[in-house]
């Protein structure tokens, strides 16, 4: 089958890559569109030393199941989206309520695990959500990042009406963005790119470039989605002393940020990863956010190395992998 | 007057320094004793560019006062001790109750004002505190210390029994292990000096050297007291995911650390720095921690130099100076 592999040190468009085969408590899967990340990029560039077929945001159709159950029989030939971490169910984390933090865990097309950029791939059947009829692929597609967006509130105890500023225009920064300005709160973001700030301008946001804005320490909040390692600093000089800075970047090669201001100004720094699906299938629902507009263009899986040059360029918003 | 001046390049014990005048809302303070922190360390490394008298942990005499006032004139001939920000009262964090974040403020011996390794120094009146009876000098001297690890449970919300590791048997470690050992927790140091974890044995708090210790990732809380930069990059590997990390260290020249654990595990990152001198009193008047067991070396304040080097050395513990 075809598939996006990279080996370490190059991304390579197979053609006969071996198929896979799902274990029993797994489902094979034929993806039918698929989201490029900003993760998928900084893989690229040795982030998690990572090797195999990239990819974690899709929408796929289950082809078949590993072994029979009344769960998993329900999902063959049904639409879905799924979690992207694989987890053991036993380990301390697991059963705290962390799964996924689990210790033993593999993350599709991230870690341990081959990734969607594939004709087929497997996952287990757990982590598979049937995808409402009235939610189109464009649409469902983006429910991975979405839920990642919708984790910030669920990690944050926002309380009087904050000022939230959102560092990063790009593809993730615009979905936290509108996720964050559907709280009680005054929610600007703060981007380097005129085209990508004007959806925030049709979205009603806030929002500036960043050549002309002055760091002032008054932020509550900070939520640093710029994917570069300029952000920490950035979101530093932003907030104010016993503020909040949300982390969503993770570089491959990350430069030192002096951390003393967030001694001195008793700052927290939050780390925040994936996010609950469900929350992200309702606001899709709902046509609570605007992704539509934030797909800037459609490539035939043919051309997908091309893709990924065009979603590491700093004009494009989303780009997605088409199958069919 | 004596005075040990930092003028951005060496320290040099001074012998006619000018003597300080206190404004109208302040009060002349006479020296008794002073306590080295490894801020002051830091400070002739380069940190916060700070050029003046060093020194901001002391037990004075009130010789005079800038105005008369109720207040003012009862402290006069008082032993105190005194918060080391000083705040405008008007500015934004002021009227929000973040007194010690005022935007204007200068602090003893660190940023903008004379510290208190000098015969005689000033304070605003309202920065200080006398000392009870009970508190003698040695005691008293580690009010501004344990005020700053008292600060931590203020900021922590402390559920269950968590685990809880301090890194860094140092100064700050010492008093940091003494308080968070009083909480519903069970606490261990991990340090690299055998002798300064005695202390904790005699205190039946757990330790361990760090060279026989391994990282597991299974910390609830981890506090940075190490000093270094390499604290942090450990702390990360120590906690657990969704787990907090409390920094306390800030140095002059920090060297890059990988945040991308942070962001992966959803760790929160709490800076913490100066704390309530009202509860360091009273743990000081209750006999609550062992401060006197921390005291390595009283120096004579004409040794004050040889005091610094003695203290930036990995044997010491707490070296006083003293003027009497």
């Amino acid at each position: 089958m075809r598939a996006l592999v990279f080996d370490g040190r190059q991304l390579t468009a197979e053609t006969d890559h071996p198929e896979p085969k799902p274990q029993a408590h797994e489902a094979l899967i034929r993806t039918v569109v698929a989201g490029i990340c900003s993760t998928d990029l900084e893989i690229c560039r040795g982030y998690m030393g990572f090797t195999g077929v990239l990819g974690h945001e899709f929408v796929g159709v289950v082809e078949s199941v590993g072994s029979a159950s009344e769960t998993a029989d329900a999902l063959v030939g049904k639409r879905v989206v799924g979690t992207i971490n694989c987890v053991c169910g036993r380990c301390d984390m697991c059963t705290r309520g962390l799964r996924e933090h689990c210790r033993d865990r593999s993350v599709l097309g991230i870690a341990g695990r081959d990734g969607c950029f594939a004709e087929r791939f497997t996952l287990p059947v757990e982590n598979l959500m049937a995808v409402p009829d009235a939610i189109d692929n464009d649409r469902a597609v983006f429910t991975e990042p979405l839920a990642a967006a919708c984790q910030i509130p669920r990690q944050l105890r926002i309380e009087g009406t904050p000022y939230i500023t959102v560092l990063g225009d790009g593809r993730l920064g615009l979905l936290v963005a509108q996720v964050m300005s559907r709280l009680n709160a005054a929610v600007r973001v703060i981007g380097k790119h005129p085209a990508k700030l004007e959806l925030c301008e049709k979205w009603r946001i806030k929002h500036r470039l960043l050549d002309e804005t002055t760091p002032r320490g008054d932020q509550d909040i900070v939520i640093d989605c710029t994917g570069s390692a300029d952000g920490l600093k950035l979101a530093m000089q932003m907030v104010r002393p016993r503020g909040r800075v949300v982390l969503k970047t993770t570089v491959a090669n990350q430069a030192g940020v002096d951390l003393s201001p967030l001694v001195i100004n008793e700052v927290e720094l939050i780390g925040s990863r994936c996010g609950p699906f469900g929350e992200a299938i309702a606001l899709l629902l709902g046509d609570e956010v605007d992704v539509l507009s934030m797909i800037t263009r459609r490539v035939r899986f043919d051309q997908a190395a091309d893709a990924l040059n065009l979603a590491a360029s700093g004009d494009a918003v989303k780009v997605l992998l088409e199958f069919e």
